[in-house]
């Protein structure tokens, strides 16, 4: 029915006769001719009705917006000083010589231009086929797609297989909430949704498959937080007979050539890398966002002689920490910002945020800082504190003191709070490997170990002996992809001796009878022959999102759901017959 | 780990030190020296360990069969008379110098040579991944691999976008039955999985996206039969601005580069087109395969004076038929021949095969005919089937009469049954545009209209007056992709506007009330502007199960499901916590 989508017509067509379908983004009348911009997914073009065709300028006077218009014409130059420079298109326009009205449309429920991205979330989620026609929706679903394929071409190259694994499945381990379906043919049993492939992938290598690759849709029956989607999306990957840094090397050469072809931005090559050790000391965080300048520092060693039980406690607590964190130019912040830093701080369990202001420590000394807690310092301290940060007249540091989960927390949040508030960022795009993990955590309440990762990561091989004898120290092969602070990508080399999975398990405290219930299929086939293998899983959502500045995942999405996990478009979830709860041997109780 | 696949070994590398990695296929001791085939997924390469490296040696007398291991060696030339000519490899063989045992393997449950061929499917699925080890699952999900790529490449060339739909949806409206997950965060109210993404891609046209695909998960929930599975993947393709003869036109572009690149078959170019009725009247089926050059001949017209009731009723029934079959060269059938093919077409609801042999007519006329059905018929009706059915000696008639439906399913299912039995297959590959299907069909019992395709397929526009008037009489706007008599795909223009939607649904006997509940956020969308648009779907799995040349899709999933819809590897579904089932506000009841 088209020549040209309407984002193509430019000088070059002049004279040229052309067809176009699309909608009806503006009509204007002006000095008694009807322009019309129309749009479709490839831009905006404007056409021009004259009075002189009158049975076309009739039913032109008709069309209203997101009417939807086949439209041909002949192209011609804008007259002179009507130019648009701001539209692609802008140098010309089409002189409509017929016009088929496609379809009508009722007043949309708001604005397609600019005006449009005011609208409440619930309004354009419930209406999202208009909300989609937004320009800038249309890029970033273009993007994503752009995105998806170049991943698929590069995988493809290097031999990946894409390969289907089940979405009726058995439950997973991740720990996180699986969803249920309930079977007709096996009543009273379920299947789950996969949070992960994980395992699939892992069967895959068993099967020979050597290297996986799958644009995997992933299911978590969270509650929801700030950017959760009860359904997402990874780029999910295996491979066998790699080790860690082979298999790095080659997932950051993907990540390189997708930003160079995509967004033709160059990534460093290679990727820095940095253990989660040295993450968390000097960042207070394992997904670390380089592009802030600042730094924590630690001081506890310092604070031995201080007789301030805020600090003095913590530097004394082997679980505790005290580290500074300099601001150039923080001298600057009002008692207003401070506070509300303390604020912010206080959301990750600190319980205040200690400042030096540094006014003229060079001429001045201890005279020219000016902080609450200077009182409790002996001069010691104040002369460490500043040599060890570096601090400059006219900086500011910031204290935090605390268990150093807390600290890092708050320390490692607040990092990255004044990169943004204060325009400190350097570099558009800073990825990092963060390596080295350890392979437990303890829970807090209960002291037992958990697997950091997930239990299917290899630790070192050089760890194997202080698994039983000190699983805290013991560090895993684990590797986390970041990106500008978030967390792009992780992945493992995974166990592939039946023996060690089943020490891991033990050491989870899944018992013999539990781990073959549920990991029965994986352990047996641990015995019948399992290579070497791999992986990572990049979350597309987020990565899609980094890469067209989204602020949210639901914008990248084409039907994503509430924070309540509801679809307001189709109205999903809802009640269903009786019928088919009694075909599932189901009934409804709910809580009164 | 590796320098090279073991399948990529030839001539060209003899002399070079290589390393392998993947697992021993076989191990034979001979003349003192330890032979192992090893396999990766690209093939097999014959590793050989002399005795006078006695440390590898004493751990190659090790190994066994799927032991997984890392061998380096060298290259050679196979003594003469000892290449197998059978393996790609053949002329080569590799001199073991270093070997390590990356792992062990136990005895595998079956072999992965040709008798494991004979292993039952229930074992094969148990142990998936020693059964995807075999070269042929492991050709068959390469190919897999390869045909869903070269799909996406051209689609993405054409323009389209990879969009994802949601997978928790609301409950679709195919008829076919919808796997249910319950909500947590809404008590008492389900998701339900998706059978095709067909209201999410008709938004997305609205949504002004204009080229949309996807390779889509589907779920049915449907008692199984032979080649069903709870969910399957189908490459999902919908286009605005289109008319059925671009669509068609693009997609039969898209089948024929797939086979040319994947297969190196060309298919013809345009693919054949036929009505529906006509493949109805010359093949009973709306998709003939084609390399069956047998067909369909109606003869009811000669029946007039017949007074034969099996064939005089159906003959004077308008919704009777009696149509022959001509086999040629079929006199050669012996009786018991044609008792089995009465048999087989009593499975499709014939009450008996009639049919003529054609001994000598040239030169006996009706003495030159042997049928038990002979006595029945004036010399005007054997002349006039004689003539018509250009039967010459040599061949056999068969007849069917009774309800169309019954003669073109018993007829039609001969006729594939005769072309494979008699090896009158012609041409590999035969594809076929089917069109102009009716819009509705009566169900048998109950009288009422239903959609043959779904509702949301367009009626023709010239017979929109019709639909009130003569529902049956109507045709659709769908068509039909068929390839060698199986449905690759099927699609349709859809309906774009609201009042012509509406009253299908009237039509189809759905109140307005269950209309806005079910679809009303179609209805809603249908009056915001939405453009004329079409498309269809493709089987992905039957699509490979062809191009591969396998008997099952079972054989070209990875990890496919029973005919009851268990994965035997996994053991799911399986029971669930109680926990788990209060927190969705469910009890089990099962039927005592």
């Amino acid at each position: 029915m088209r020549s040209h989508y309407c984002g193509e017509l430019e000088s070059g067509l002049i004279d040229r006769e052309v067809s176009l379908c699309g909608w009806v983004h503006r009509r204007r009348d002006h000095g008694g001719v009807i322009f019309i911009d129309l749009r479709d997914r490839s831009g905006l073009v404007q056409v021009v009705f004259d009075p002189d065709r009158a049975e076309i300028f009739a039913l032109a006077e008709q069309v209203r917006s997101e009417y939807v218009l086949a439209v041909t014409g002949r192209v011609r130059s804008r007259p002179e000083g009507t130019e648009n420079p701001d539209l692609p298109t802008g140098e010309v326009e089409v002189l409509g010589l017929s016009l088929q009205v496609l379809n009508a449309a009722e007043t949309p429920p708001f604005q397609l231009d600019e005006h449009g991205a005011d609208t409440s979330e619930e309004v354009r989620l419930r209406y999202r086929y208009i909300d989609l026609r937004r320009p800038e929706m249309q890029d970033r679903l273009r993007l994503r797609s752009r995105i998806t394929q170049t991943l698929r071409n590069f995988l493809d190259a290097e031999g990946f297989l894409d390969i289907e694994t089940p979405i009726l499945t058995k439950s997973t381990p991740e720990g996180a909430r699986d969803y249920l379906v309930p079977s007709r043919v096996h009543p009273g049993e379920f299947y789950a949704l996969p949070q992960s492939p994980q395992l699939f992938k892992q069967l895959l290598m068993m099967s020979g498959m050597d290297r996986y690759y799958q644009i995997a849709r992933c299911f978590r029956d969270e509650d929801l937080r700030a950017d959760r989607q009860p359904e997402f999306t990874q780029l999910d990957i295996e491979m066998s007979f790699m080790d860690e840094d082979q298999l790095t090397v080659l997932m950051e050469q993907m990540v390189r050539e997708l930003f160079k072809s995509v967004l033709e931005v160059d990534l460093p090559d290679p990727f820095p890398r940095m253990t989660y050790a040295e993450a968390m000391r000097r960042y207070g965080s394992d997904r670390p966002d380089l592009r802030v300048p600042l730094e924590l520092i630690d001081v506890a060693d310092l604070m031995g002689e201080v007789e301030f039980k805020v600090f003095a406690g913590p530097a004394a607590d082997p679980e505790g920490r005290v580290a500074a964190l300099r601001l150039p130019k923080g001298s600057e912040l009002t008692r207003k910002e401070i506070d509300e830093y303390t604020k912010f701080v206080g959301i990750y369990g600190a319980k205040g945020l200690a400042y030096i202001k540094v006014n003229d420590w060079n001429a001045q000394g201890r005279e020219g800082l000016q902080s609450p807690i200077l009182k409790f310092l002996p001069d010691s301290a104040v002369e460490g504190i500043m040599a060890r940060t570096g601090a400059e007249d006219g900086d500011l540091v910031f204290f935090g003191a605390d268990k150093a989960t807390v600290v890092n927390e708050a320390l490692g949040a607040l990092r990255v709070k004044l990169g943004h508030d204060r325009g400190l960022l350097e570099g558009d795009w800073q990825p990092l490997w963060v390596v080295d993990f350890p392979m437990f955590e303890k829970e807090p309440h209960t002291g037992r170990w958990t697997a950091l990762h997930h239990p299917f990561t290899a630790p070192k091989e050089d760890q194997l002996d202080s698994l039983e004898t000190d699983p805290g120290a013991c560090l895993s092969r684990a590797y986390d992809l970041v990106l500008n602070g978030t967390e792009l990508g992780g992945g493992s080399i995974r166990i592939h001796r039946e023996d060690i999975q089943r020490s891991i398990f033990r050491l989870l405290k899944i018992s013999d009878e539990d781990a073959n219930d549920r990991f029965g299929f994986l352990l047996n086939a641990l015995k019948y022959g399992c290579p070497p293998h791999g992986g990572i899983a990049f979350g597309l959502d987020r990565l899609v999102m980094l890469m067209t500045g989204s602020h949210s995942i639901r914008d990248v999405m084409a039907f994503p759901k509430t924070q309540t996990a509801s679809c307001l478009l189709t109205d999903a979830p809802s009640a269903v017959d009786e019928a088919q709860l009694k075909e599932l041997a189901l009934r409804i109780k709910l809580r009164a």
